[in-house]
Protein backbone atom coordinates (compact mmCIF):
# COMPACT_ATOMS: atom_id res chain seq x y z
CA UNK A 1 0.00 0.00 0.00
CA UNK A 2 1.54 3.63 -1.18
CA UNK A 3 1.73 5.99 1.30
CA UNK A 4 -0.84 9.05 0.65
CA UNK A 5 0.72 11.98 -0.79
CA UNK A 6 1.16 14.93 1.28
CA UNK A 7 0.56 18.47 0.04
CA UNK A 8 4.64 19.05 0.07
CA UNK A 9 4.67 15.71 -2.01
CA UNK A 10 2.45 17.37 -4.47
CA UNK A 11 4.62 20.61 -4.12
CA UNK A 12 7.39 18.70 -5.65
CA UNK A 13 5.86 17.03 -8.16
CA UNK A 14 4.87 19.90 -9.71
CA UNK A 15 8.18 21.85 -9.00
CA UNK A 16 9.79 19.07 -10.81
CA UNK A 17 7.37 19.66 -13.92
CA UNK A 18 7.98 23.52 -13.71
CA UNK A 19 11.38 23.14 -13.63
CA UNK A 20 11.57 20.37 -16.61
CA UNK A 21 9.35 22.69 -18.22
CA UNK A 22 7.08 20.80 -19.15
CA UNK A 23 4.95 23.63 -18.55
CA UNK A 24 7.10 26.79 -20.12
CA UNK A 25 7.76 30.22 -18.18
CA UNK A 26 4.83 32.21 -18.58
CA UNK A 27 2.37 29.57 -19.82
CA UNK A 28 -1.22 28.90 -18.12
CA UNK A 29 -1.15 25.76 -16.48
CA UNK A 30 -4.31 23.60 -15.94
CA UNK A 31 -6.94 24.30 -13.12
CA UNK A 32 -6.82 22.72 -9.54
CA UNK A 33 -9.20 20.78 -9.90
CA UNK A 34 -7.86 19.35 -13.21
CA UNK A 35 -4.25 19.46 -11.36
CA UNK A 36 -6.08 17.35 -8.68
CA UNK A 37 -7.40 15.00 -10.85
CA UNK A 38 -3.85 14.59 -12.65
CA UNK A 39 -2.30 13.89 -9.70
CA UNK A 40 -4.91 12.38 -8.12
CA UNK A 41 -4.76 14.25 -4.71
CA UNK A 42 -7.60 16.53 -2.88
CA UNK A 43 -8.76 19.71 -4.56
CA UNK A 44 -7.27 21.16 -1.14
CA UNK A 45 -4.28 19.33 -1.08
CA UNK A 46 -3.32 20.79 -4.74
CA UNK A 47 -4.28 24.72 -3.40
CA UNK A 48 -2.00 24.11 -0.33
CA UNK A 49 0.43 23.12 -2.73
CA UNK A 50 0.23 25.65 -5.40
CA UNK A 51 -0.13 28.50 -2.40
CA UNK A 52 3.56 27.57 -1.62
CA UNK A 53 4.87 27.17 -5.18
CA UNK A 54 3.45 30.83 -5.32
CA UNK A 55 4.81 32.21 -2.43
CA UNK A 56 7.96 30.40 -3.75
CA UNK A 57 7.62 33.14 -6.95
CA UNK A 58 7.84 29.68 -9.13
CA UNK A 59 4.32 30.66 -10.46
CA UNK A 60 1.75 33.99 -10.85
CA UNK A 61 -2.12 33.21 -9.82
CA UNK A 62 -4.12 35.79 -10.56
CA UNK A 63 -7.91 35.76 -9.53
CA UNK A 64 -9.65 36.23 -12.47
CA UNK A 65 -6.78 35.07 -15.34
CA UNK A 66 -6.08 31.80 -14.31
CA UNK A 67 -2.33 30.32 -12.74
CA UNK A 68 0.83 30.88 -14.66
CA UNK A 69 4.47 29.21 -14.67
CA UNK A 70 6.68 32.73 -13.70
CA UNK A 71 8.16 34.95 -16.09
CA UNK A 72 10.61 36.16 -14.37
CA UNK A 73 11.08 34.06 -10.99
CA UNK A 74 11.58 36.61 -8.30
CA UNK A 75 13.87 33.88 -5.85
CA UNK A 76 13.18 34.08 -2.16
CA UNK A 77 16.49 33.73 -0.09
CA UNK A 78 15.88 32.95 3.52
CA UNK A 79 18.82 33.64 5.88
CA UNK A 80 18.38 32.20 9.32
CA UNK A 81 20.13 34.86 11.53
CA UNK A 82 20.74 33.30 15.05
CA UNK A 83 21.78 35.42 18.50
CA UNK A 84 25.65 35.71 18.47
CA UNK A 85 26.52 33.65 21.13
CA UNK A 86 24.54 30.77 19.45
CA UNK A 87 25.96 31.27 16.21
CA UNK A 88 29.60 30.79 17.70
CA UNK A 89 29.18 27.89 20.35
CA UNK A 90 27.22 25.76 16.91
CA UNK A 91 30.57 25.93 15.99
CA UNK A 92 31.87 23.92 18.74
CA UNK A 93 33.69 26.86 20.29
CA UNK A 94 34.00 28.59 23.12
CA UNK A 95 31.97 31.84 23.13
CA UNK A 96 33.53 35.07 24.75
CA UNK A 97 31.94 38.78 24.92
CA UNK A 98 33.97 41.76 25.73
CA UNK A 99 32.59 45.24 26.72
CA UNK A 100 34.92 47.82 25.19
CA UNK A 101 32.88 51.13 24.99
CA UNK A 102 29.74 52.34 27.03
CA UNK A 103 29.17 56.18 26.82
CA UNK A 104 25.99 58.30 26.50
CA UNK A 105 26.57 60.22 23.06
CA UNK A 106 24.35 62.00 20.52
CA UNK A 107 24.11 59.16 17.69
CA UNK A 108 26.80 59.85 14.22
CA UNK A 109 28.07 56.86 12.50
CA UNK A 110 25.94 54.22 10.92
CA UNK A 111 22.73 54.63 13.75
CA UNK A 112 19.57 55.13 12.33
CA UNK A 113 18.51 58.71 11.65
CA UNK A 114 16.15 59.69 14.44
CA UNK A 115 17.33 57.37 17.34
CA UNK A 116 17.04 58.87 20.80
CA UNK A 117 14.89 62.15 18.76
CA UNK A 118 17.65 64.51 19.54
CA UNK A 119 19.12 63.41 22.67
CA UNK A 120 22.14 61.42 23.46
CA UNK A 121 21.90 57.65 23.21
CA UNK A 122 23.63 54.60 24.71
CA UNK A 123 26.63 53.95 22.80
CA UNK A 124 28.08 50.47 23.22
CA UNK A 125 30.70 48.51 21.36
CA UNK A 126 31.43 45.13 22.06
CA UNK A 127 33.74 42.04 20.79
CA UNK A 128 32.26 38.81 20.69
CA UNK A 129 34.99 36.25 20.09
CA UNK A 130 34.75 32.12 19.33
CA UNK A 131 37.87 30.70 21.16
CA UNK A 132 39.23 33.88 21.66
CA UNK A 133 39.29 34.82 18.32
CA UNK A 134 37.50 38.15 17.51
CA UNK A 135 34.20 36.66 15.36
CA UNK A 136 32.36 40.12 15.11
CA UNK A 137 32.39 44.10 16.53
CA UNK A 138 28.76 44.82 18.08
CA UNK A 139 28.65 48.59 17.31
CA UNK A 140 25.28 49.53 18.99
CA UNK A 141 23.06 52.57 20.13
CA UNK A 142 19.93 52.04 22.18
CA UNK A 143 17.29 55.01 22.93
CA UNK A 144 18.02 56.27 26.24
CA UNK A 145 14.22 56.13 27.10
CA UNK A 146 14.54 52.54 27.30
CA UNK A 147 12.81 51.41 31.02
CA UNK A 148 15.32 49.20 32.47
CA UNK A 149 18.00 50.38 30.66
CA UNK A 150 19.86 52.10 33.71
CA UNK A 151 20.53 49.11 35.51
CA UNK A 152 21.26 46.56 32.36
CA UNK A 153 24.76 44.91 33.40
CA UNK A 154 26.54 45.28 29.49
CA UNK A 155 29.52 43.90 31.31
CA UNK A 156 28.70 39.75 31.37
CA UNK A 157 25.99 39.77 28.93
CA UNK A 158 25.57 41.37 26.00
CA UNK A 159 23.43 44.02 24.37
CA UNK A 160 22.40 41.69 21.57
CA UNK A 161 21.07 39.18 24.32
CA UNK A 162 19.69 41.11 27.14
CA UNK A 163 17.39 43.40 23.96
CA UNK A 164 16.24 40.58 22.94
CA UNK A 165 15.06 39.05 26.90
CA UNK A 166 13.65 42.68 27.76
CA UNK A 167 12.54 44.84 24.90
CA UNK A 168 9.47 44.44 23.04
CA UNK A 169 9.81 45.17 19.13
CA UNK A 170 6.85 45.38 16.70
CA UNK A 171 8.95 45.53 13.65
CA UNK A 172 13.03 46.28 12.30
CA UNK A 173 14.67 46.62 8.59
CA UNK A 174 17.58 44.34 7.98
CA UNK A 175 20.05 45.42 5.57
CA UNK A 176 23.52 43.46 4.35
CA UNK A 177 26.74 45.24 3.10
CA UNK A 178 29.93 44.79 2.25
CA UNK A 179 31.90 48.22 4.09
CA UNK A 180 35.75 48.84 4.36
CA UNK A 181 36.99 48.13 8.53
CA UNK A 182 37.00 51.63 10.21
CA UNK A 183 39.83 52.55 12.39
CA UNK A 184 38.56 51.13 15.74
CA UNK A 185 36.96 47.93 14.10
CA UNK A 186 39.83 46.77 12.33
CA UNK A 187 41.70 47.33 15.88
CA UNK A 188 39.04 44.88 17.55
CA UNK A 189 39.44 42.24 14.94
CA UNK A 190 43.29 42.35 14.48
CA UNK A 191 42.89 43.43 11.06
CA UNK A 192 44.39 46.23 8.64
CA UNK A 193 42.26 49.04 8.48
CA UNK A 194 39.91 49.06 5.39
CA UNK A 195 39.80 45.24 5.08
CA UNK A 196 36.16 44.37 3.32
CA UNK A 197 34.23 43.05 6.55
CA UNK A 198 30.47 41.98 5.91
CA UNK A 199 28.21 44.10 8.07
CA UNK A 200 24.17 43.47 8.89
CA UNK A 201 22.82 46.72 9.44
CA UNK A 202 19.46 46.02 11.68
CA UNK A 203 16.99 48.96 13.17
CA UNK A 204 14.32 48.14 15.60
CA UNK A 205 11.11 49.64 16.55
CA UNK A 206 8.53 49.70 18.65
CA UNK A 207 5.98 51.44 16.87
CA UNK A 208 6.87 53.92 15.49
CA UNK A 209 10.03 54.55 17.61
CA UNK A 210 13.26 53.39 17.33
CA UNK A 211 14.31 51.44 20.07
CA UNK A 212 17.86 50.46 18.92
CA UNK A 213 20.01 50.64 15.84
CA UNK A 214 23.05 48.05 15.44
CA UNK A 215 25.80 47.12 13.37
CA UNK A 216 27.60 43.77 13.14
CA UNK A 217 30.96 43.78 11.50
CA UNK A 218 31.90 40.34 11.19
CA UNK A 219 35.47 39.39 10.36
CA UNK A 220 36.70 38.33 6.94
CA UNK A 221 35.71 35.10 6.04
CA UNK A 222 32.24 35.09 7.36
CA UNK A 223 29.09 33.80 4.91
CA UNK A 224 25.77 33.68 5.22
CA UNK A 225 24.73 30.81 3.43
CA UNK A 226 21.14 29.04 2.08
CA UNK A 227 19.85 27.03 -0.28
CA UNK A 228 17.39 27.48 -2.86
CA UNK B 1 -20.78 44.90 11.45
CA UNK B 2 -16.97 44.10 12.07
CA UNK B 3 -14.57 41.63 9.73
CA UNK B 4 -14.40 38.11 10.39
CA UNK B 5 -10.92 38.01 11.61
CA UNK B 6 -8.35 36.39 9.12
CA UNK B 7 -5.64 33.97 10.35
CA UNK B 8 -3.24 36.82 9.41
CA UNK B 9 -5.38 39.12 11.72
CA UNK B 10 -5.10 36.35 14.78
CA UNK B 11 -1.32 35.91 14.34
CA UNK B 12 -0.71 39.54 14.52
CA UNK B 13 -2.74 39.64 17.47
CA UNK B 14 -1.15 36.42 19.23
CA UNK B 15 2.71 38.03 17.88
CA UNK B 16 1.49 41.56 19.50
CA UNK B 17 1.23 39.96 22.61
CA UNK B 18 4.57 37.96 22.32
CA UNK B 19 5.98 40.86 21.82
CA UNK B 20 4.39 42.86 24.45
CA UNK B 21 5.89 39.64 26.67
CA UNK B 22 2.55 39.18 27.87
CA UNK B 23 4.45 35.68 27.76
CA UNK B 24 7.56 35.48 28.20
CA UNK B 25 10.10 33.66 26.13
CA UNK B 26 10.42 30.41 27.14
CA UNK B 27 7.23 29.80 28.80
CA UNK B 28 4.11 27.59 27.61
CA UNK B 29 1.25 29.71 26.08
CA UNK B 30 -1.86 27.95 26.30
CA UNK B 31 -3.50 25.23 23.81
CA UNK B 32 -4.85 25.97 20.16
CA UNK B 33 -8.78 25.14 21.35
CA UNK B 34 -8.44 27.68 24.75
CA UNK B 35 -6.08 29.92 22.60
CA UNK B 36 -9.44 30.19 19.29
CA UNK B 37 -11.52 30.51 22.10
CA UNK B 38 -10.08 33.56 23.62
CA UNK B 39 -9.17 35.17 20.16
CA UNK B 40 -12.62 34.72 19.08
CA UNK B 41 -11.94 32.55 15.92
CA UNK B 42 -12.20 28.99 14.80
CA UNK B 43 -9.43 25.92 16.04
CA UNK B 44 -8.51 26.22 12.03
CA UNK B 45 -7.90 29.98 11.57
CA UNK B 46 -5.62 29.73 15.36
CA UNK B 47 -3.95 26.88 14.01
CA UNK B 48 -2.86 28.71 10.57
CA UNK B 49 -1.77 31.76 12.44
CA UNK B 50 0.36 29.65 14.85
CA UNK B 51 2.24 27.04 12.10
CA UNK B 52 2.98 30.79 10.64
CA UNK B 53 4.52 32.14 13.72
CA UNK B 54 6.27 28.93 14.23
CA UNK B 55 7.72 29.29 10.94
CA UNK B 56 8.55 32.72 11.53
CA UNK B 57 10.44 30.96 14.79
CA UNK B 58 8.88 32.83 17.27
CA UNK B 59 7.13 29.60 18.89
CA UNK B 60 8.30 26.28 19.41
CA UNK B 61 5.15 23.46 18.93
CA UNK B 62 6.50 20.18 20.26
CA UNK B 63 3.87 17.10 19.33
CA UNK B 64 3.62 15.94 23.03
CA UNK B 65 4.99 19.17 24.62
CA UNK B 66 3.05 22.15 24.03
CA UNK B 67 3.50 25.39 22.40
CA UNK B 68 5.99 27.91 23.87
CA UNK B 69 7.19 30.99 23.18
CA UNK B 70 10.78 30.60 21.07
CA UNK B 71 13.93 31.27 24.20
CA UNK B 72 16.14 31.93 21.44
CA UNK B 73 14.20 33.18 18.28
CA UNK B 74 15.94 32.67 15.21
CA UNK B 75 15.24 35.81 13.33
CA UNK B 76 14.29 34.27 9.31
CA UNK B 77 15.85 37.24 7.40
CA UNK B 78 13.22 37.04 3.79
CA UNK B 79 15.71 38.25 0.67
CA UNK B 80 13.83 38.94 -2.56
CA UNK B 81 16.52 38.37 -5.34
CA UNK B 82 15.38 39.37 -8.75
CA UNK B 83 16.91 38.95 -12.27
CA UNK B 84 19.64 41.67 -12.62
CA UNK B 85 17.93 43.22 -15.66
CA UNK B 86 15.11 43.74 -13.41
CA UNK B 87 16.72 44.78 -10.45
CA UNK B 88 18.17 47.63 -12.20
CA UNK B 89 15.54 48.63 -14.47
CA UNK B 90 12.87 48.69 -11.32
CA UNK B 91 15.30 51.94 -10.03
CA UNK B 92 14.00 53.94 -13.58
CA UNK B 93 17.49 53.66 -14.84
CA UNK B 94 17.97 52.01 -18.53
CA UNK B 95 19.48 48.56 -18.59
CA UNK B 96 22.98 47.74 -20.01
CA UNK B 97 24.56 44.78 -20.55
CA UNK B 98 28.22 44.17 -21.62
CA UNK B 99 30.07 40.85 -22.10
CA UNK B 100 33.70 41.47 -21.75
CA UNK B 101 35.22 37.55 -21.78
CA UNK B 102 33.69 34.08 -23.12
CA UNK B 103 36.25 31.41 -23.08
CA UNK B 104 36.32 27.60 -22.72
CA UNK B 105 38.89 27.32 -19.50
CA UNK B 106 39.53 25.15 -16.26
CA UNK B 107 37.64 26.50 -13.85
CA UNK B 108 39.24 28.39 -11.17
CA UNK B 109 38.72 31.17 -9.00
CA UNK B 110 35.19 31.08 -7.05
CA UNK B 111 34.11 28.34 -9.23
CA UNK B 112 32.22 25.45 -7.41
CA UNK B 113 34.40 22.57 -6.91
CA UNK B 114 33.57 19.92 -9.21
CA UNK B 115 32.02 21.76 -11.95
CA UNK B 116 32.59 20.08 -15.17
CA UNK B 117 33.71 17.17 -13.73
CA UNK B 118 37.15 17.85 -14.64
CA UNK B 119 36.42 19.15 -18.64
CA UNK B 120 37.23 22.64 -19.40
CA UNK B 121 33.96 24.73 -18.64
CA UNK B 122 32.42 28.20 -20.30
CA UNK B 123 33.53 30.94 -18.31
CA UNK B 124 31.95 34.35 -19.29
CA UNK B 125 32.22 37.83 -17.37
CA UNK B 126 29.79 40.14 -18.36
CA UNK B 127 28.91 44.16 -16.75
CA UNK B 128 25.78 44.54 -15.90
CA UNK B 129 25.01 48.57 -16.27
CA UNK B 130 22.36 51.09 -14.87
CA UNK B 131 22.24 54.37 -17.19
CA UNK B 132 25.97 53.35 -18.21
CA UNK B 133 27.29 53.39 -14.82
CA UNK B 134 28.54 49.55 -13.65
CA UNK B 135 25.85 47.99 -11.32
CA UNK B 136 27.63 44.37 -11.09
CA UNK B 137 29.82 42.05 -12.76
CA UNK B 138 28.95 38.20 -13.43
CA UNK B 139 31.36 36.29 -13.40
CA UNK B 140 30.36 32.54 -14.64
CA UNK B 141 31.35 29.11 -15.44
CA UNK B 142 28.74 26.68 -16.82
CA UNK B 143 29.28 23.30 -17.73
CA UNK B 144 29.95 22.46 -20.87
CA UNK B 145 27.83 19.62 -21.47
CA UNK B 146 24.59 22.16 -21.25
CA UNK B 147 22.23 21.15 -24.08
CA UNK B 148 21.81 24.26 -26.45
CA UNK B 149 25.06 26.26 -24.84
CA UNK B 150 27.31 25.97 -28.19
CA UNK B 151 24.78 28.36 -29.38
CA UNK B 152 23.83 30.82 -26.87
CA UNK B 153 23.87 34.25 -28.15
CA UNK B 154 25.44 35.33 -24.75
CA UNK B 155 26.34 38.88 -26.79
CA UNK B 156 22.57 40.15 -26.56
CA UNK B 157 21.17 38.03 -23.89
CA UNK B 158 22.76 38.09 -20.17
CA UNK B 159 23.82 34.57 -19.10
CA UNK B 160 21.75 35.88 -16.27
CA UNK B 161 18.50 36.07 -17.70
CA UNK B 162 19.11 32.49 -20.82
CA UNK B 163 19.69 30.26 -18.17
CA UNK B 164 16.12 31.02 -16.73
CA UNK B 165 14.55 30.27 -19.85
CA UNK B 166 16.89 27.10 -20.89
CA UNK B 167 18.04 25.23 -17.75
CA UNK B 168 16.33 23.12 -15.56
CA UNK B 169 17.01 23.31 -11.93
CA UNK B 170 16.29 21.30 -8.91
CA UNK B 171 17.76 23.11 -6.61
CA UNK B 172 20.59 25.51 -5.24
CA UNK B 173 22.83 27.53 -2.73
CA UNK B 174 23.55 30.78 -1.91
CA UNK B 175 26.15 32.70 -0.57
CA UNK B 176 26.55 36.09 0.64
CA UNK B 177 29.94 37.19 1.25
CA UNK B 178 32.26 40.27 1.33
CA UNK B 179 35.23 40.80 -1.01
CA UNK B 180 38.00 42.75 -1.75
CA UNK B 181 37.66 43.86 -5.98
CA UNK B 182 40.44 42.15 -7.78
CA UNK B 183 42.18 43.99 -10.76
CA UNK B 184 39.44 42.89 -13.14
CA UNK B 185 36.32 43.54 -11.64
CA UNK B 186 37.71 46.25 -10.15
CA UNK B 187 38.70 47.44 -13.42
CA UNK B 188 35.32 46.53 -14.72
CA UNK B 189 33.56 48.78 -11.99
CA UNK B 190 36.21 51.59 -12.33
CA UNK B 191 37.48 51.18 -9.07
CA UNK B 192 40.53 50.53 -7.04
CA UNK B 193 42.03 47.19 -6.47
CA UNK B 194 40.70 45.53 -2.82
CA UNK B 195 37.61 47.90 -2.48
CA UNK B 196 34.97 46.20 -0.90
CA UNK B 197 32.48 44.71 -2.82
CA UNK B 198 29.01 42.69 -1.35
CA UNK B 199 28.74 39.58 -3.90
CA UNK B 200 26.43 36.81 -4.25
CA UNK B 201 27.66 33.52 -4.98
CA UNK B 202 25.02 30.92 -6.39
CA UNK B 203 25.68 27.21 -7.12
CA UNK B 204 22.60 25.70 -9.56
CA UNK B 205 22.71 22.01 -9.03
CA UNK B 206 20.65 19.79 -11.78
CA UNK B 207 19.85 16.58 -9.46
CA UNK B 208 23.67 15.84 -8.16
CA UNK B 209 25.73 17.79 -11.70
CA UNK B 210 26.63 21.34 -11.04
CA UNK B 211 25.18 23.24 -13.88
CA UNK B 212 26.25 26.91 -13.34
CA UNK B 213 28.64 28.52 -10.67
CA UNK B 214 28.29 32.61 -10.32
CA UNK B 215 29.62 35.33 -8.26
CA UNK B 216 28.10 38.80 -8.64
CA UNK B 217 30.20 41.45 -7.28
CA UNK B 218 27.86 44.70 -6.90
CA UNK B 219 29.54 48.72 -6.97
CA UNK B 220 29.93 49.94 -3.96
CA UNK B 221 26.99 51.15 -1.76
CA UNK B 222 25.05 47.98 -2.95
CA UNK B 223 22.83 46.79 -0.37
CA UNK B 224 20.47 43.69 0.57
CA UNK B 225 17.60 45.17 2.14
CA UNK B 226 14.58 42.96 4.17
CA UNK B 227 11.69 44.13 6.77
CA UNK B 228 11.78 41.87 10.11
Amino acid sequence: MSRRNTWQDIREKVRRRIHRRDWAPGEMIPNEIALAGEFGCSRATMNRALRSLASDGLIDRRRKGGTRVALHPVRRAVFEIPVLRHEIEETGAVYGYRLVLREMAAPLGHAAPGIGAGAECLHLVAVHSGDGQPHAVEDRWIDPALPGLADAPFEGVSANEWLLEHVPYTSGELTISAEPADAGTADLLGLPQGTPLLCLNRVTLDGARIVTSVRLSYRPGHRLTTSL
